[in-house]
């Protein structure tokens, strides 16, 4: 019954840590209609089905029904474009391997591809957003945790099994801050995260105690990058080293990126980019110093233009699109 | 005039930091003659390329004259795919931008195309070596400095300028030893090399004076990855830290090489890999040690099984073949 001319949508899931969000989306790459609910992944797998269902399945017989979809797309933390399941993600409860693809595909009706979160908003990106018409670039989130994104030569670089593209992981700092859901040591993550924001200044005011510091005016507990952000524009010298320290790791690792794949340009989103020219400045400066003479002054690193929720669910669907 | 059934052979050149090899090679990877010269990139670049000649044309001549021959491929330093050109390769002292593959196809009157040295080493190993059959891998020349080669998809990864793949630049002790010929520290080539083991070897004697040691029957001199082996073999307790040092740094960025590309196995080659199971084993514990789960236990660390110089000349004819 359905065919490429009634089949005029997707779905795109983006899977977070937190918050997973959907929307419907036109073959043009137009958000139609969009929402989120929590990822709750404390709970049974089950009932998270259950949720996005009870969400999604309205918009969907508004649409006109699973016959106009072409498909639903997802991105998910270490979701496995080969296997349709997401495998021992560090950042959500549920453990071992989740079969997630096979189950919202049972569920609505609907045949689900899946992908990595951040490979989907690379795709995203390549779509619609900053690296439109580039064949090689990464994509690195910035959020609660470090996610990214390869492509070379106008491919996602997936591997050998479907799991490329952990930079978030790899060690920038020999026997460096611990990162407690994967007991590893000094990696990117710990540091370049929003997560790692707030440690490093609580570090700093721990190991500053005379210093006098806007930050000293919150609460352990209210120190999020946002306000080492806030107090960084009143001239905060504590809160602006914590920006050159993060923008130091964060752009030795880039330039490590750049040597291993020679990207056009890197693209940085997620919620610490909205730090601006704080992290800019010496990320950048740390990438070109540690770039090898043939690398250096010809990598755009720039932040992304597409609104983050928007490049995760576009890049989502552009799975099945 | 010539054509395909004319055309039997290649030429393989591995244009190296110290000598140039180069060889003759039929069209199922045969070296059917080879011979080397010494680099000698102090004196003008005409020169090494009449040396280059009066060494080859004999053979060329004996073959059938340069109508049997396909083209001439060539692997050298910092050699761009894109333009041809050896541009600023630190190990070699033609400074700026050297013209190479144009000389060379003025000179012998046959095309020659370049690539990167671990490139072509890389061809090598996936048409005739270890990576026989393979779509993702990685390999890591370990000689006198440390060079590399990424497949992904089957594929040699370039990047966007022709680059990509200088993972012995990239960093992996920040603030680190010194590399003298980029003025970068703590790379990957400052420890992991013939060179990197050798100062590693001064380095432990120095910072313990008191500890007996075969390495201190040796002038400073004298010093070589070899001799530490010697004294590894005989049970040295400095030689073989040497070596254990060497292999964490070196499975520590390996480790992240494979969170970066995913691939199928890493394959080790150049001098450094006489040491055996000295280097092999604390790489491997490294490697495993630093990954992200979904990567443990998964990728093959192995050595090459090819001579060196004959996957570097067979690679390098495979540009053309």
């Amino acid at each position: 019954m359905s065919d490429s001319t009634t089949q005029k949508y997707a779905i795109g899931i983006d899977l977070g840590g937190t918050s997973t969000k959907f929307g419907i989306v036109d073959k043009d790459g137009n958000i139609i209609e969009q929402d989120r609910i929590p990822t709750s992944s404390e709970k049974p797998i089950n009932y998270f089905i259950d949720e996005l269902y009870a969400k999604l399945q309205p918009m969907i017989d508004k649409a006109g029904g699973k016959e106009v979809f072409i498909g639903i797309g997802m991105g998910a933390p270490n979701g496995n474009v080969y296997t349709g399941n997401i495998e021992y993600a560090a950042n959500l409860h549920w453990k071992g391997i989740v079969p997630i693809a096979h189950l919202v595909t049972e569920k609505f009706g609907i045949r689900c591809s899946l992908t990595n979160d951040a490979n989907a908003a690379a795709m995203g990106e390549m779509m619609y957003g900053a690296a439109k018409g580039m064949k090689h670039f990464i994509t690195i989130t910035l959020g609660t945790g470090v996610g990214s994104g390869i492509v070379i030569d106008g491919k996602m670089v997936v591997g050998y099994d479907g799991f490329a593209g952990e930079l978030g992981h790899t060690i920038v700092r020999h026997n460096g801050r611990l990162h407690k859901l994967t007991g590893s040591r000094g990696c990117l993550e710990v540091y370049a995260s929003a997560t790692g924001v707030r440690e490093t200044a609580i570090e700093f005011l721990e190991s500053n105690p005379s210093t006098l510091s806007l930050l000293r005016n919150y609460k352990e507990e209210e120190l999020t990058s946002e306000t080492v952000y806030e107090c960084a524009q009143k001239g905060d010298e504590i809160a602006k080293n914590v920006f050159d320290f993060t923008g130091q790791i964060l752009g030795e690792a880039l330039a490590n990126f750049v040597m291993f794949s020679s990207p056009q340009a890197i693209i940085l989103f997620g919620g610490l980019t909205k730090s601006g020219s704080f992290l800019m400045n010496p990320t950048k400066e740390a990438m070109e110093k540690n770039l090898y003479q043939v690398f250096k002054n010809k990598v755009q690193l720039v932040f992304s233009n597409l609104k983050e929720s928007d490049a995760a669910i576009l890049g989502a669907s552009a799975l099945v699109l």
